[in-house]
């Protein structure tokens, strides 16, 4: 076989369907976000980002910038080994009674990211608990579904939000068949919300395991910030939490939260968590850091609200496509790979605002959108320089400003 | 289903047969490696460490911590998003064109690590080539097994370093059926090194592509310490090299290297690669000055080298039971899971060197064995009160001397 060929003659393919991803050089700069310096062609343009992940702009913060300096100049870089292998330091340890203090559970588990967290915990149950049979949400992130598919356990898919259709599918297993409901609180390429209680409802009549997915909610949902299962009061009722510390906690890697038992026996099954080298323990030292101040300031949380409800209104104002949410994201409507690739250059080259479009397979086909994500950095002045930008760009496009 | 007694009853299993793992809590020290304190049961204990993957102490230099300390200043700590999505810095531009020169390939590919670098990659090729048969070795890493499974790609798994019996399963497909042969460099359990150039002339010789495993070996091998491909001269006709950034390189992080659109392809296609968080620009950073060092410190090698040897033959003068291993890898014998789990503590709580016991599944069962791991930072006083404290435990728990 000619693989040099093959393989590019797929990327040509990617590149006619407007498809083929072009990633933004960017330096970051303490002090400055949502300020970036973007390299482009060998030169360097200051850009405004509004599609970060960092969503309260804690992976900016001088605490957390400090906590990891600190951890790092006293313990070193890596970690040196897997969990097992000499690879858990006391900034694992602490961590790991942090996570489980947060979200009032027995027990955390990290990993060294929420993909890895979500893939290898939903392998290990599929595969460890005999007969087990995984209820997934249709809308669940890549991770979940690899995790559930890896698995090869049994899988039945729910429609999307929709507790009766969960019940109707449990409905056709003994109450006596293990069962677990894997779902995400926020959805984060629609923005909108699972209705936990109700999900709950559903799982308990029917004897199953609850698994929820808060990776785009902890830090940014509920008085102490440990998600939206805290928000709605119904965190005791999920029976395994899992969640990132590369998004609203501004560092990088997952854990799940639980059950002693349960927390123990993916520790001591997961292949995904076994065979790895384990986080640096600066980067544990400022997930602790972020955890902490997060949990004590939700002035934050009610700020970041403010900024994304705001934005959304100045958007319908001017009659540009916002689609529904009811959380912090703010996805507007392209419906055209093409064109959405268009207008984010156009934002960058014309503007100086950096919103990736967002493409198939991440979102579905006809859907493609530019998804904003406000923090409570990004103040009026920058949001009365978005809107501009956003209007000249559709009008320049001619890109439908009534879709959604 | 009561799955609270059920998760209980399987860790209850893995306590009676000796293989629960309890994870030493370690604090790391910079300027005191392979020294660290140990904490265990409200108590702190400085130990000696002799079973890091922190191969060649990278993780510990002043130059490694010293970048990743200005990086985070300036960076911040977390990159924010996905690569696709904000989470692309110049410091994994930076990197990804030093790991292409240093393994002298058009174009490299980051990974949050090498267990996902490993997973996404094959498992990519694997579902994206139609018709690709995959030939693994049989004492392929977990993360290579599992990338192999998940892709669902016919699989056939050849004789351990036996380039004849790769041979002859390659001569059951017509040569233009698309393969791939996978396979290490240094296997870390017994530390046997993988006849490199006789597998690329059987790969060849049947149009296959090859994708070799250098976790155990980049900074460690050749003159330039990219690997054991490097040091045979045959580095050119490896497709896919994959290594990690967090043994000898001391940080985290995975990665492969190849031609340009062999790259862009698993860039553009890998799930793995595509929807998690990337790597912190401080770690790419800390990498990047690691590889530095070790790509110009050739003398370190040497001293590496010489550690390990000098060890493996003072235990054999002492009759301790050494497995074969022609690398930098020292594995010792125990052969019973319990019994390794005693020696490891004995080790830990009467002389203070912690080496972890390495159990089923991590090698067969009946092979348990201490790993030892010399660094070129472990000295002759270090040597001596090891090998004066596995005598004393092999005499005290009456283990054979002579098993290997």
């Amino acid at each position: 076989m000619d693989y040099k060929s093959y393989f590019a003659d797929r990327l040509r393919d990617l590149r006619e369907e407007g498809r083929y991803r072009v990633f933004c050089d960017l330096e970051r700069r303490t002090g400055k976000f949502p300020k970036a310096i973007n390299h482009r062609d060998g030169e360097t343009h200051e850009v405004t980002i509004w599609c970060s992940n960092d969503y309260m702009g804690m992976g900016m913060h001088p605490e957390v910038v400090g906590a990891i300096a600190d951890a790092v100049s006293q313990c070193g870089a890596g970690a040196g080994g897997t969990r097992n292998i000499s690879g858990t330091t006391h900034h694992h340890v602490m961590l790991e009674e942090v996570l489980a203090d947060w979200h009032q559970k027995e027990s955390a588990l990290v990993f060294t990211s929420g993909y890895v967290a979500n893939l290898t915990t939903l392998m290990t149950l599929g595969q460890q608990i005999p007969d087990l049979v995984i209820f997934s949400d249709a809308l669940n992130h890549n991770s979940m579904i690899e995790g559930v598919r890896h698995s090869r356990a049994p899988k039945k898919i729910f429609r999307h939000n929709d507790p009766a259709d969960l019940d109707r599918l449990l409905s056709e297993y003994p109450k006596a068949t293990p069962k677990l409901v894997a779902f995400e609180s926020v959805y984060s390429m629609d923005g909108d919300i699972a209705p936990i209680a109700d999900i709950c409802d559903v799982a308990e009549k029917h004897g199953a395991l609850t698994f929820l997915d808060e990776v785009h909610a902890v830090g940014m949902y509920g008085e102490r910030g440990s998600g939206v299962a805290e928000r709605d009061g119904v965190a005791d009722r999920i029976d395994i939490v899992q969640a990132t510390m590369g998004k609203a906690i501004g560092c990088i890697g997952g854990y799940i939260a639980g059950d002693k038992d349960l927390v123990d026996f993916v520790r001591s099954f997961g292949a995904g968590f076994i065979f790895t080298t384990s986080l640096p323990p600066g980067i544990a030292a400022g997930a602790c850091a972020s955890i902490k101040h997060l949990s004590e300031h939700n002035e934050l949380r009610i700020r970041h609200q403010e900024r994304a409800a705001t934005l959304k209104r100045r958007l319908r104002e001017m009659n540009l496509p916002v689609m529904d949410s009811v959380s912090h994201i703010v996805p507007v409507l392209v419906g055209d790979a093409g064109l959405c690739k268009q207008a984010s250059d156009l934002l960058l080259t014309r503007h100086h605002i950096y919103v990736q479009p967002i493409n198939y397979p991440t979102v579905p086909r006809g859907t493609e959108r530019l998804r904003i994500t406000p923090t409570p950095l990004h103040d009026d002045e920058l949001m009365d320089h978005l809107v501009a930008a956003l209007l000249d760009v559709w009008s320049t496009l001619g890109i439908n400003q009534q879709a959604a």
